[in-house]
């Protein structure tokens, strides 16, 4: 592994003097801002996460503030997903596709009201995309990035140490729910939500310079339960299933591509409808499924590895990682629809040699 | 400095074997891309790269391929800049701006044709803005990424070397023009342009499965011009007055904060007219200008540095670095307009602590 090279570009947040302290080892960089990725070793942070409760610096989950009277119109233009029942005090996963049907984002949209959203974006510009948008259509809608921070706190003694911070009241949010809570006299919007299956809350911090008296709070009140900083586990994830927009799924790939064509249900003339009705109707291209690659541990993913079916290439591994828990190596990939590889091994070129790997019916938690 | 965690997410490029196998020390993440900052030292890497040639992977300087027969009328609406006289060999710089008149990206756009651009993109995902705002006007223009992976030749000695593999034929490319030339068999576009002040030339190369022959061919040809693997040096672009979208400039800059008012000459009736006329007829809020920081070799700015005007905020440190040819601490900063600092001495609030600075004239190069 490389260096990286610090610079105003590759964006601080909030947190990151109490993830320093914390002595992360190791960053991604998201939403061109630092996301931390290790503190220990992937192991050893990946079962911590499992027993007790950590604080994630996620601020890279940058909010799109979208306003006006036209609020409601413009989410109707900008996701396949029917939004007509979503309540006040909603998240929704809301995959996003261009013109051609494309993915451009899979982000949590959070409504407030009917003429104001946020959107909490996975790694792409997403709101230069929301911005063209509305300057094409003409649209009555501010678009702003707020200063508004994630941070994730995750485990099962998440509820614990919120309840600690913010109250009894946390522990009635449901799931991909929130509630407007008190910290240090501001209120903050706090949801059961986050990227991990291990139960917790992401909690948006509106205004950075309150961030560190939250992380240190956090911090002081979850000692005895072994409170510890963390980020997005790539074993845990894998695991678990969650896609990594970037990494799983690109534009290149329709939502029927990644698994999500139950999110396809508007009844709005969003951008995309004519290109994501071909595909409803021929059939998608490919299929997500998680892959067990058989062996010893295996090196880092850092590229699309072919699954190959003969000489021919049926699709590609694109997250892979050993789990100590699973005891395999556990990996996310798409394979072409048709083919039938299903049921038998698979051939998967990895840029470590050449491995055999088989598609499982679920994943693994 | 921490690591950097590899992932299919942070995009390896046609060059990046060769880039691993020269030592690549550090890396930055451009357009969700690696983009190697270090081989040597900071200022090593400086000192070669004004004596000899260097072999740059800028494949992060991602294109932006807008074809179709309102290809005109899109990039008329996209830039604030004229392009009314621009020739089908040429390469415009060529800020964005978005309906508030703050800056997207400062790309360069390569014209082929009247129906054919490349916009070579700076840190930003510049396509999701122009997809939604052909989207929203109804154009007839296809936008996609093509793969095509800018490589840099940068140094005094980069037309000898570019003239042994490509051709006597370089030498005669004007500046910020190009011609169609032969590698292989492959006809690429190499223009005389890129991000440093040494002199050089950016191949555009068309196919990434020819990335590694070119590479191999060019540390083959320059072994006796010394020729070594480098990137974007902060030094030299410091010196040299280069902006980084990002670092010196973001969306809540209009052209004329950043020095560029001179490319807002357009006619046409592009987005952001009407806040930029307004900005013209009031004046800049900010000038942008080259920062002398006193003292001692100073840490890396990795965050704005406020500068302060007694007990008030007066613009903003946003690149420095220790400059060893011009003996000092180069920096680049933005300063608001009608504040009398110009002439005397400016307090840095550095998070390093507090430095004194001079604003100059010029900068060092």
């Amino acid at each position: 592994m490389a260096l990286i090279s610090p610079s105003r570009r590759l964006r601080r947040t909030p947190f990151s003097d109490g993830v320093e302290r914390a002595g992360v080892k190791a960053y991604t960089v998201y939403n061109r801002m630092l996301l931390p990725t290790m503190f220990d070793s992937m192991a050893a942070d990946c079962a911590h996460l499992k027993s007790h409760v950590q604080v994630w610096d996620v601020a890279c989950e940058r909010q799109i503030s979208v306003k006006g009277p036209d609020a409601n119109r413009l989410m109707a233009l900008l996701t396949p997903r029917d939004l007509s029942k979503m309540a006040d005090d909603q998240c929704y996963y809301v995959p996003m596709v261009d013109q051609y049907g494309g993915m451009l984002n899979d982000p949590v949209a959070v409504k407030h009201s009917d003429d104001h959203y946020w959107i909490s974006i996975a790694d792409s510009d997403l709101r230069l995309w929301v911005k063209g948008v509305v300057a094409g259509f003409g649209l009555d809608v501010d678009v702003s990035e707020p200063d508004v921070s994630p941070l994730a706190v995750q485990g099962p003694k998440a509820d614990d140490l919120m309840a600690r911070v913010f109250g009894e009241d946390v522990r009635s949010i449901r799931f991909f729910r929130y509630k407007r809570l008190s910290f240090q006299g501001k209120t903050l919007l706090v949801a059961r939500s986050g990227f991990s299956k291990q139960g917790g809350f992401e909690i948006y911090v509106d205004g950075g310079e309150i961030g560190m008296s939250l992380w240190d709070a956090l911090f002081a009140a979850g000692a005895d339960l072994n409170v510890r900083a963390g980020g997005p586990n790539l074993i845990e994830r894998v695991e678990s299933g969650l896609l990594s927009y970037g990494n799983d799924m690109t534009d290149q790939n329709t939502p029927f591509d990644c698994g999500l064509g139950k999110f396809v249900s508007s009844n709005a003339d969003y951008i995309g409808r004519s290109a994501l009705e071909r595909v409803a109707e021929r059939g998608a291209e490919f299929a997500l499924c998680p892959i067990e690659i058989l062996g010893e541990p295996i090196g880092v993913c850092d590229r699309a590895w072919p699954i190959m079916g003969g000489s021919s290439k049926v699709g590609q591994v694109t997250s892979a990682v050993w789990s100590p828990d699973a005891n395999c190596n556990v990996a996310i990939g798409m394979v072409r629809t048709g083919d039938a590889v299903a049921s038998s091994n698979i051939e998967i070129n990895t840029h470590h040699g050449p491995r055999i790997g088989q598609i499982r019916d679920a994943f693994w938690k």
